[in-house]
């Protein structure tokens, strides 16, 4: 494959304040965001990358921390699925994140980080600044808005409260609204964060590293939620860690330990726990149904644009249940949609990884 | 419901030091009991009731520290399915816990209390302590086992171990050996707890309440796996707390989130940081095939008892193919098996609640 050529990397300072769900507005929001491949005269080629919760703008340039490839570079570039030689493909780093747009551990008025001063924030928010975004860089209406997971709910956001905004909308591994589940398991994190002394109420910024002990714990609960049980035993069963016998001590004995542990101490080298508690809260609160008098349909009531749904069968966090549900209120409202779980060994996070049948649904439902 | 009658809450001293799997040796175990009903002249109607993770001796008297009923006592009774005016039942807190019989928290030879200086313990170890007490009881061979979870690992363990002690056993929601997912799981609790500074090392017996925030994590991550993502929605959804609008802040907004920091709250009062490190650990090291030449039918060769296998359709934790292996092992083995699949809504925890199917199997099983 060739690797995409980045076009533009930039931060956008929004000329206007930014009005949020809370009620409360954002002065001087910041939005970093990549660019890919060239806009057509007529402006009608570009697709927008929404990226998951501890994604950013760096799809398909390497990760400026981990020097990793960009976490989509095996479906951003030219001839691949979101073909660069074809669109123009802008990614932006989320409102509330930690790569460069406004989240917490940015300047406040007062100059200092706004810790947990900053606003709680709705995927909705999010949304509004990567409309903003849209506007700034000249883009009416957008060829097809794409995500997987929370980048999901963005474009499912977008589609059904910006409909003018794009005339696709693909949808991967997503829901319309967080369940009880969902909201438990993020709510584990947000305590391992805030058991830790280091988290400070927040305040950590000028304190050294910050609550790196309560976010690895986050960060393990939560990566269990990705994988599958199946991928989980494939990979690693009960296979013991450079090791013939068991210890019988509390090292990690187990293979699974130890990349569990790994996961969880790498994540911290790379995220803002205050970002992860204000990207988790604005995943609990989404609830699409709830923002358009209770009922699903009505959300895409306005919308003129194709959807594509796809769910894989492996996937426990947001399993096919929840894309059937999103399928069965866009056939209430009467709009076009395709909807196909795919079958992968990976559970959730098989739209980051190699799902050849993925890759052929996207690149067919952008050609159309 | 009659109340069933404690005829017995006892603490025994082993006379002679137990013998453990990673070769050390404890001196002066104690084995902390309760048991209700009459043992017969022909000492035959024993049964011996096994308990979870983070259950105790109180099976059907009330909690010391909690002043909740027994964890049992629902099924174990005058005329419940484990009928107190019929056998003589016994329940003892399991090797390593910490109401009584000796753990961590216990005192090692020097005074001071083992906590990280106590051995990792199995779940044979576990087991080598209950036929001790056995032995002390005058009881040669037990009329049953039973045993949910850990319970139930400690069931097949025995039956496998000491084929000679019981005439059958009842294994209910449990599994052959701990999966990746399930170590991952409880990685995730005992990382939760090493990275509370309150922990120590384990030393925090003199200074205090302990890890109390990162045994609550671990409790609330945990919690999670004991219930199914539908009995979850059902019985709390997204409604929220007290509240009719969303607070955009960082409380307990929704009631899944208040219900999950009860409990993670409510257990630090009752249970032991250091203890829950071990008895994860046991739960993880088991593997009843890898003890027996890889092969789960020889683990049952010597066994001459009855076997009863109970799942529950919405147990994520130990699903229903867990214990199809333990049936097929077992047939393999032409030893007697009958194993059904319950349909009870709240998942890993339907063998604690209401669910009266499994009171007929019970009742059923041990009246033959």
């Amino acid at each position: 494959m060739e690797t995409a050529i980045l076009t533009q990397s930039e931060t956008l300072t929004l000329p206007r304040p930014l009005a949020l769900d809370c009620g409360r507005s954002l002065e001087g929001v910041q939005v970093a965001y990549e660019a890919y491949g060239s806009l057509s005269a007529s402006r009608d080629n570009a697709v927008l990358i929404l990226h998951a919760l501890t994604g950013d703008q760096h799809v398909a340039s390497p990760h400026p921390i981990t020097g990793k490839p960009g976490w989509w570079a095996r479906m951003v570039g030219p001839s691949l699925p979101i073909d660069t030689d074809r669109f123009f493909v802008i990614c932006a780093n989320v409102l509330g994140s930690c790569m460069g747009s406004t989240g917490p551990a940015s300047a406040a008025a007062d100059g200092a980080p706004y810790a947990m001063r900053f606003p709680v924030i709705t995927i909705r928010d999010m949304v509004r600044a990567q409309v903003e975004l849209l506007g700034a860089l000249g883009i009416e209406q957008l060829h097809a808005v794409v995500g997987g997971s929370m980048g999901g709910m963005q474009a499912l956001s977008l589609a059904a409260n910006f409909p003018e905004r794009t005339s696709a909308a693909l949808i991967i591994a997503a829901t319309a609204r967080h369940s009880a589940q969902n909201i438990a398991f993020h709510e584990v994190g947000r305590q391992a964060i805030m058991a830790d002394p280091a988290w400070r109420g927040g305040d950590y910024y000028a304190h050294g590293k910050g609550p790196e002990k309560g976010l690895s714990v986050a960060r393990m609960a939560a990566h269990i939620t990705y994988l599958s049980e199946a991928g989980l035993t494939d990979k690693f069963g009960r296979n013991l860690q450079d090791r013939s016998e068991k210890t019988f001590g509390f090292d990690a004995d187990f293979q699974v330990e130890s990349y569990l542990r790994h996961q969880g101490i790498a994540f911290t080298d790379r995220f803002d726990a205050n970002s992860y508690l204000y990207i988790t809260r604005a995943m609990d609160y989404f609830d699409l149904a709830e923002e358009h008098g209770g009922k699903l349909a009505n959300a895409f009531a306005g919308s003129s644009a194709r959807f594509c749904l796809v769910s894989f069968d492996t996937d426990w966090l947001y399993p096919t249940t929840e894309s059937r549900q999103i399928a069965h209120a866009l056939n209430a409202a009467g709009k076009p949609v395709s909807f196909m779980e795919l079958s992968a060994p990976h559970g959730h996070d098989s739209f980051l990884l190699d799902v050849p049948a993925l890759d052929r649904v996207i690149a067919g439902f952008l050609r159309q």
